[in-house]
Order: C-alpha cells, then sequence, then structure tokens
C-alpha cells in the first residue's frame, strides 16, 4: 500500500489517490454482450442450454431446479450452517421491514390527498456463481422482494459443471420462499429475465450484483424498449477506513483485508490521523495476511490501494466524502457521535467491533450498496426498490372551489387553456 | 377517437390498443446529441452561447440571470399571477414535507443500527421553454431539492429571443430559493449541468422533463463516466380515465382534452364500463375543443387515442394495470375504495372533481410521473430523489459475540476467510 500524508499532495495528486481503476467504455464486451443478449432473444431456452454448456461446461436436462433438488439442499448442510442462515435472514428481514415504505394520507382545503405503495408486479434476482455459492446475496434479494410482497419473484444463478445448484442456495431461497430458480447465469441470464424464455418468465427490474458481462447486460437491457429496470450501476467493491491514535491495528488491519480479497480490482483506503499506526497496520497486514487463502488476489488488489494521513479527524471525514465509498468503516472515538459528519456512504460501520462482514451476512443491513463513487447520489439495495409509489388526490366540491382558481391561473400563466377549462367546467356546474 | 369493445378483441388486439406510439432508436438523434455533448466538453460557456444563438436566437452577453434580472420579476407579474404561484408552492412543500423520508434506529442483540438520509450535494433541475413559461415545473422541482436541503441547486431553462428568462419562473425560483439560473436550453444545457463549465457549476443528478433532446442528453450523460444520474426515464404524457354510468361526460371529456393538448404524442384512453357515455363523452369533446387555443396538437393526438368499452369495473381496473398510466382519473362510484385496484399509476385523480390540472399545477403531489409504461417499475418525483440513504451499525463486545459464530460459519460457507477473520480476531480479543 502506498502512504501518502495529504497535506503534501497537490489537487491533482489528491484527485489521483482517490481515483479508481479506470472503466473504460470497453467495445468488446459491449459487443459480446449484445451477442448474447440476442442470442436469447432468438432462441431462448436452448440459447441458455447452449451457453450453459459453453461458459458453465455444464449438461442441462432442465433450466429450472426440481423439487427434488430442493428437498435434497437441506440434507447436504451441516445443522450450524442451516442455523447460520436463519439467523442471518432473521436479521435482515427485521431490518428490512424497519425500513419498508409507508405510505401516508392527509386533508387539506378540501382535498384528500397522499401516497401509497405497491410492489413491482415481477423481479429478477440475479445471485453470481463462481468460486463459492454467494447465499449471502441470495438473503439481501430475496428477503426485501418478499416483504415488498412482489408476486413474481424469478431467480437466476449459475449451475456448476454438474449442472447442480449449491445446497446452501438452495435452502436459502426456500425459507426466503423463492420457489423460482433457474440455472443460467452471465449476460444470458440477465437477457433472459429481461426478455422471458419458454421457460424464465420475463420481469420488470432486475436486482443484483455480478461481473462485467452481467453489469455489461443490466445496462443494455435496462436502455431496450421493452426491457428491464436496473438496481443501480456497479463497480469493483471498496472500503475506506478511518481510523485515529486509539485504533486497534489489527483489527484495521483485518478490515482491510476482507476487503481486499473480495477480487483484484477492490479498492481499499485507510485514511488515520495517527501516524503510528501507519507501521503498525501494515505489519498487520503482512502477518494476517500469510494464513488467508484469497493472498494472491489481497497481495493484488493492496498494491493499487493507498494509507492517507490527515491532520484532523474532519479531514478524514472531508476526503471520506470526496471518495464517497461503497463501505465507511470507523475506528475512532465518539465514532457514534461522527456520523453527523457522514454526507456519502453506502453503508457505516461504526467502531471497533463492527467489521464490514457483520453487515456482508447478518446486522440486518442491505450488503448492495452503490461502488465507484454512486454513494454520492444513489442509495444501496432496500425493501422501497423492489416497490413504487403512486400519488393521489380527491377534491371535494369545497376543495375545487377553494383551490380551482389557482389552478385556472397557472394555466393561463403556461398557456394551457383545456387544462384551464377542466376545472372551469367543474367550476360552472358548481355555481 | 377509436372506440373498441375489450371483450371482442383478440390478445394482439387488446396488446395493440393500448400500446404507446413506438419509440425507436434515433440514430440521428443520438449522433447530435452527442455532438452537442462534445462540444459543451470542449468548449463551455462559449458553445452554450453559440448554441443559444443557433436554437434559442438569443444574443446572450451572460449566462447568468442577473440580481437585476430577478428583482424585475415581481413587477411584471399580477398579483393574481404570484399568489397562485406562492399557494401552489405552499400546497406543494406541505406534500413533500409529508413524504420526506425519516431515518431510523433500533437495538437488536447487541447491535445498534439504522438508517440516515443526505441530500444529494449538486443537483441540476430543468425547466423547459418552448410557447410558455413553465412555471409549474420549476416548482415541482426546486421544492422537493430545497426540502432535501440540497447544498447545491442548479437550474437551467432556454432564453427567449431577447435573451430573457420569464418573469413567472424567476419569481417561482425566488420564493423557492434558487439563485442559480443560467440560460441554457436543450441537450447543451443537460451537458453543461453533468460536465460544468466555467459559469454552470458540475452537478450529480439531473431533474426534470424536456423534449426529446433533453431526454436522449440525459441519458448519455448518465452513461458517461463522470457524468450525471438521471430522475427517471421520459416518454409523451398520457392519461387514462375509467368511467362508469354515473360519469360527468362534460367532466370526462374536459380531463381527456387537458391531456390531448400537451403535445401531438401525447396519449389519450377512456375506458368505461358504460356504452351510452360514448357518445356523450365524443359531443363533449367536440363541443369543448372549439374553444380551445391548441385544438391543432389535440385533434392530432385523440387521433391516436382509443376509447374502450369493458364490461366490469374490475376489468377497468385491468386493464388500467397493464397500461401503467403516468395518470389515472377515477370517475367511478366508490372512487376511493377502489384505489385498492390501482396496482400501477403515477398519480391517480379521484372523483368527478379531481381534474389532472389540480394535480397538474397546485394540490401538492409532484407532475412528474412516470410516462411510456415505467409507472410498472418507477415511482414519481419526490423529496427522497433528491436524497440517498446511508445504513449504519454500530456492534458492541456482546454484540460481537452473540452474531460473530453466524458470520465465520457464512462466511466459511461462501469461501471468504479474510471476511471470517475480521471476526475471529476480534472475538479473540474478548477472549
Amino acid at each position: 500500500m502506498k502512504v501518502v500524508n495529504w497535506a503534501k499532495l497537490n489537487n491533482n495528486e489528491k484527485i489521483k489517490v482517490l481515483k479508481r481503476s479506470e472503466e473504460s467504455n470497453d467495445t468488446n464486451l459491449q459487443t459480446t454482450v449484445a451477442e448474447i443478449i440476442q442470442q436469447v432473444r432468438n432462441k431462448g431456452d436452448s440459447a441458455l442450454i447452449e451457453y450453459a454448456q459453453k461458459f458453465d461446461k455444464a449438461n442441462l436436462s432442465s433450466l429450472s431446479v426440481s423439487r427434488q433438488e430442493f428437498a435434497a439442499a437441506s440434507a447436504n448442510l451441516s445443522e450450524q450452517e442451516k442455523q447460520a442462515i436463519i439467523s442471518a435472514a432473521e436479521n435482515i428481514r427485521y431490518f428490512h421491514k424497519q425500513s419498508a415504505p409507508k405510505g401516508f394520507e392527509y386533508e387539506k382545503d378540501g382535498i384528500n390527498l397522499g401516497k401509497m405503495y405497491r410492489p413491482i408486479d415481477k423481479v429478477g434476482l440475479y445471485v453470481p456463481g463462481g468460486s463459492a455459492p454467494l447465499v449471502s446475496t441470495l438473503l439481501m434479494l430475496a428477503i426485501p422482494a418478499s416483504i415488498a410482497n412482489c408476486p413474481t419473484k424469478v431467480l437466476t444463478t449459475p449451475p456448476n459443471s454438474k449442472g447442480k445448484i449449491a445446497p446452501a442456495i438452495l435452502f436459502a431461497a426456500s425459507i426466503c420462499g423463492i420457489d423460482n430458480i433457474y440455472k443460467a447465469g452471465g449476460a444470458q441470464a440477465i437477457a433472459a429475465m429481461a426478455f422471458g424464455t419458454q421457460t424464465i418468465p420475463k420481469v420488470h427490474k432486475i436486482f443484483g450484483p455480478g461481473n462485467k458481462f452481467v453489469t455489461e447486460a443490466k445496462i443494455q437491457v435496462s436502455q431496450a424498449i421493452g426491457g428491464a429496470a436496473l438496481d443501480m450501476p456497479a463497480g469493483p467493491s471498496e472500503v475506506l477506513v478511518i481510523a485515529d491514535i486509539d485504533a486497534n491495528a489489527t483489527f484495521v488491519a483485518s478490515d482491510l483485508l476482507a476487503q481486499a480479497e473480495h477480487d483484484k480490482d477492490a479498492h481499499v483506503i485507510l485514511v488515520t490521523t495517527c501516524k503510528d499506526l501507519v507501521n503498525k497496520v501494515l505489519d498487520e497486514i503482512k502477518h494476517q495476511s500469510e494464513y488467508l487463502s484469497r493472498k494472491n488476489i489481497i497481495t493484488h488488489s493492496l498494491s493499487k490501494s493507498s494509507i492517507i494521513v490527515a491532520s484532523s479527524i474532519d479531514e478524514c471525514f472531508m476526503i471520506s466524502n470526496q471518495y464517497a465509498p461503497e463501505h465507511l468503516i470507523l475506528h475512532i472515538a465518539n465514532a457514534k457521535e461522527s456520523l453527523n459528519l457522514v454526507q456519502n456512504a453506502g453503508s457505516v460501520f461504526v467502531g471497533q467491533y463492527s467489521p464490514e462482514s457483520i453487515g456482508d451476512y447478518a446486522s440486518g443491513t442491505n450488503h448492495v450498496l452503490p461502488t465507484y463513487g454512486y454513494s454520492n447520489m444513489y442509495s444501496g439495495l432496500d425493501t422501497i426498490a423492489f416497490m413504487k409509489a403512486i400519488s393521489f388526490q380527491q377534491v371535494s366540491a369545497e376543495g375545487i372551489k377553494h383551490i380551482g382558481p389557482v389552478v385556472e391561473t397557472l394555466a393561463n400563466l403556461e398557456g394551457l387553456d383545456a387544462h384551464k377549462n377542466a376545472v372551469t367546467v367543474r367550476l360552472e356546474s358548481l355555481k
């Protein structure tokens, strides 16, 4: 990790040290993904079965997970694993119920008005595959979709080379009430959910993280006529840690390492007011990474990451707000009070006993969060993303007498006399 | 207007009668807009001044609205006009305060967690020009931005050929606390707000309706690296009216006409259970449109619109939910109770005294709403769109003892041992 002193950087250097790896418009990627989407639109299920063979090395006789596969899942997990999934689900459910949006209604000057929330009718959930079953991602998508009460929840996830889905995924799906699971991954899964195939229902909005093919496919289908909306733009995962003189170097190092193991593009920044902490943390990183299985990935992502020495806690937060991190961890005195200083972040982990992995798995908050500086203007995933708001207004005869003339004047100002007329004919009838 | 009987249509005909005018990928439009954006990025203010000359026929010495221009605005409006703007603003402010999202916090098993909301730091508001000053659009954008407390609010709107902004716009801006108004319209205004120029500050998110150039520019800058997010996708404005046997044909016709005058692509649908109402409404449309100034536009948009005769109120709502209208007007008995049947709509106008123009101007609800079927998955504009949510969690020593083992088990299942390690080092320290 590069160590820099913020006060000694010029403006360009400051921008550079907070810069994520450049995302470029990769036209090869765009073309490849566009072709996959077109194939799925043209050929439906059979394209998915071909891609499963090509990309997942799986021979599928059916895209759907069978009842038997669901039933077998539970037997393939230990009691401890099942209990852990159940506990995490419980906490996530509790948080997402608290955060579910509530409608309201009031009466003012003869008008009754308010807002009501409705679930999105058909939602698509994407759980990436890869080296391990991302059971936590399934919980983070399926639980808010189920609290929102979306009638159709379609889940796609890539099969392994035996054409199977990991038992932990199936078990977690069962306890979330998801029974439509399809064996499809990558851009082809996104295309299938956006446009529908013989087996996979078309959805209105697609949720979930994924590699660059998945991300590009989500963008392309969101722009296509008749496609599907996406949850939020996505980039590599990232953390910014703020630490002061009392921070525990062991804990700080463990937090930087946890982020760094995600993938080679993961971005890790430590901002500290305490120069003496820097070497302690670097030593701890060296020590702890010795016994971590994803050491190679960690080494790669840390090589592009930085430690910034700042002159005050206020400056630390200024730097953090400028960076707008996905995850922000506070190893500082009065951490809770400092939440006031946070303007941009996906999720904040407050104090020494709050590692990011708590929120990744089990505290209850959602782990699908805005990356790549998007916490400037986007929120993390939550129940509301699976719903939409509808406003309403009911005007009484008294109400239109009261507000009608205001509307007439404004419609007149804008030169829209049919708008004015719609009020006038009603006022006339009440004379 | 075409009159059809729903029961007699086959599936394809049903789809066709609810179909909006086809949006095509217009590559000419895309190229033109991309060039404008590039010019603004390269040349900044001077590109804006050139475009103002080219598109608005205005010679601008400055892009900013001066203090003098602001001060003069009030004198150029009647008391009635000013009072109408103030009344509307008051109602809009009241609604958007009610709907502002509230953070929450709770304690569970040794973890304190919750959610807080923060304004988006820099927002861009676009108010279209055209034949008349859209003062109502200014209110709909500026008021939620000010309730959200966004520190930087940038407003662009095209000047008239004298290089001026309409007094009503300036007056409304003043009462909303907007003092950064810039004379720029079209794709060039969107580019300026997304990337910044010498005069116009760069923003993080851009709000507001516009013509196809504005809409295309919003899409392009939202996809560009370092660009700006957009509020929602946009298409032509539309209304679906449900009417039963007791509906007042005069009122129904006035509502269809108000929507039809927006522009030639506006889409208007009447769904009714009462066959006898159809001719009464058509007669009223003929009668009322005689004295409306935008009769040509109305004739054009009504020529592509339909009246659907349905067999029950439930069927009317089924059709409406399938269409997913921007505006839904209910001219039926027990209209308020029927809100339960509404699944997809931007805003609902309940009962005979609730014309859409009430909500367009002054009831308090927002008039920036999802069009083109997007009410399936998008909400109308509201205070929350100017904010983002940040979740947080603070785990106590007791809390990590409780939840730590769950996290260790799940991290193990996913093969992420640095995630597990971040918990383990903390649990070890507490032994």
